[in-house]
């Protein structure tokens, strides 16, 4: 279940001062309608942050992110669907194209621009919708809920739905606030979901707080969610603070702890809606492990739960299988015990507490169908040999996954 | 493609001189037609060798078998479906009750007897049926192909047909047989696909010798195998030496490299039976990684292919994405180069060369589709870097696996 510290706010990736955003069609895609090209503009040169794929097999826009990135600095955000520019000829030169591109529109220089795509690999990719769509972006630019939901819009793929959420807190006295849009599990053409999540803060923070705080937050939030255990080449997370805010964050201390804090409510917020919108998904799951030796155990434990593609399955089906819950459990590496593990399944519908020390523990199965027939299921699981605890978050596996997945063409 | 260097012969598990077989109903499934209870019986005491899943959550009878061929030898093998005696209160105990009744009717000593169980977990089992199966079976042991095709039957659960195979090969100038018989992936009630194998051969050959040579062929063969990536708690290999052929296999030499290239032969038949019956299967994956710079690495580059989601589910709708094949060897962990990857897309109907030097390759879309409308596909992977090599095998990811899986109830 969700919890909510912090206030959520309207706005998106525009909510934090100094940032505007915008989406257009520029023929990148096929379709003459869906737009492809996101821009996302501060008005002034901020601190950025990045984490990229561990995919060996990655982006050329991520070569180029982490060249403009190596001084800390960056002003504009470029994103578009439709092609992922990876293991396709010419896409570093092709990336850095783009971001010269931006800068001439943008008035920024070219090394503050940090390219990001998502879409087919293995084709290459053409400057000429960039060279019209750019302009085109950066006259729509709009500091406001409709220039984020653009640019929201312009990065989907087979998302169901833009995603964008923003937070406010309070840092010295302060409003600070953290904005971002994301893009999840979702194809254009037969590739790999990619996730994108671009997130931006109006806080004064040094590059390596950021780095910092993304480093504490990402392995907890979205690292943690699995649809089909495919790791993209193109995953990114990208975090620009213009510090119009007037609040600083230092390295460490309570305002370093509340800027962590609302970067986690926004990343798991986010997290929980992309693995609600996976391919073909109809019930968001979220697995969360307590009692663990340490948070990694719990990480891999929960991990392993929301990935288990029996399980996955079970959840479609609305069957309160704790064996392959526990049989995850069990393959998840790393020495940890499994005797005092307890599984409760909950949602709004009401909670069954269906395994005790890692056996069968009498429950209705009446009962456990009703709480299964709701579309976001908690999977309460205490191991009971520690205190560390954890989430991830999944999705159930439908006949519609494998439609959008395997049976496009037909 | 499947290679046979050794005569495959009839007989199954019953192949090898000295071995009886029989399958009979005893009601453990409620089912009153499929048989349910498999007993594999040796003339003499065996040398023996098992493998046993790596999930922390394992069944009772693995406990019992390991206690069992603590002194490396067995007699006989004693199987059920039905119930997984996995979680279950007293599973243990009941195991050990088992091999006492069938010491009984066999005349042979309880800690000569492995059991093994497959089918739900967290459910108490009874004796009160193995109390009347056991004799049931026992009078109906048959040194024959019939024998091992009973047998086979009766650990089935949703496998769609019995699995066994048999080779024959000559040490020191005297023939020699390897029998095996295996059931894959399938329930009979919600639970995990359960892998077991049983597998007998008359060479004489000492307790350490069988687990040496188990110990190179199941990494290299079953372990290879993955139908959902789920690791079963039950999953058993078991290897029973009658020594009646006459022929000893040593510790090492020709003779043991013999011994151990027919048992590979027969782990890679019934490896790739195992996943071409996966749980809804169409279609039989076998991807070949050469080029690697380790063996540990093309294992794990091969595996990662054969359990992409989306390869899987591209691969059920005949798409030559070998964008998802690249993304998967990408985020296999291991430090390799992936640069120089080629792949290839091969099946009865011909070849297509996909992917050069990680590059799109041009190919014929028709004629992808045409090999892709096969059957049994092979996916060449040649990384480049090496000269090691690796199987793996898997199937499609279709309708009815989610169906199976998730909708069973309904």
């Amino acid at each position: 279940m969700e919890s909510t510290k912090f206030q959520p706010v309207e706005g998106g990736v525009c909510a934090a001062k100094g940032f505007a955003a915008a989406g257009v069609h520029c023929g990148i895609r096929r379709s003459q309608t869906k737009p492809d090209l996101a821009l996302i503009k501060a008005e002034v040169r901020c601190a950025g942050a990045g984490c990229y794929t561990t995919n060996k097999v990655y982006g050329a826009p991520i070569t180029v992110d982490r060249e403009h990135l190596a001084d800390g600095c960056a002003q504009a955000i470029l994103v578009n669907s439709g092609n992922a520019n990876t293991c396709a000829p010419g896409g570093v030169e092709l990336a850095r194209a783009t971001c010269e591109l931006a800068a001439q529109a943008l008035g920024v220089a070219a090394a503050d621009v940090l390219p990001s795509s998502t879409g087919v690999i293995g084709q290459a990719m053409s400057l000429e919708p960039f060279a019209a769509g750019i302009p085109a972006a950066a006259a729509k630019l709009e500091a406001s809920a409709a220039g984020s939901h653009a640019a929201a819009t312009a990065i989907m793929t087979t998302d169901t739905h833009p995603k964008e959420y923003a937070v406010e807190f309070t840092l010295g006295g302060k409003p600070c606030r953290i904005g971002a849009i994301a893009k999840g599990s979702g194809m254009i053409h037969p590739n790999m979901a990619t996730m994108l999540l671009f997130m931006t803060t109006d806080v004064q923070a040094e590059p390596a707080v950021l780095r910092k705080a993304l480093a504490e937050v990402v392995p907890a939030t979205f690292n943690q969610i699995t649809v089909d255990g495919d790791t993209s080449t193109n995953d990114t997370v990208l975090l620009l603070a213009s510090g119009l805010a007037g609040a600083a964050v230092g390295p460490d201390g309570e305002g370093y702890q509340t800027f962590v804090a609302a970067l986690t409510q926004v990343a798991e917020h986010l997290s929980r809606e992309l693995a609600a919108d996976g391919e073909g998904a109809t019930k968001l799951l979220e697995c969360t492990v307590t009692g663990a030796p340490d948070v990694l155990t719990a990480r891999a434990v929960a991990r392993s739960v929301v990935h288990s593609t029996l399980f996955k399955a079970a959840m479609f089906g609305a069957d309160a299988n704790w064996g392959r819950v526990l049989c995850a459990i069990g393959y998840t590496p790393g020495d940890f015990s499994i005797d005092k593990t307890s599984v409760r399944l909950r949602s709004r519908a009401g909670e069954v507490f269906v395994c005790e020390n890692a056996a069968h523990r009498p429950y209705s199965e009446e009962e456990a169908a009703k709480v299964l027939a709701e579309d976001e299921i908690d999977i309460l699981v205490d191991l009971g040999c520690g205190s560390a605890a954890a989430k991830a978050w999944g999705c159930d596996l439908t006949y519609d996954y494998v439609k959008i997945n395997g049976d496009y063409r037909t």
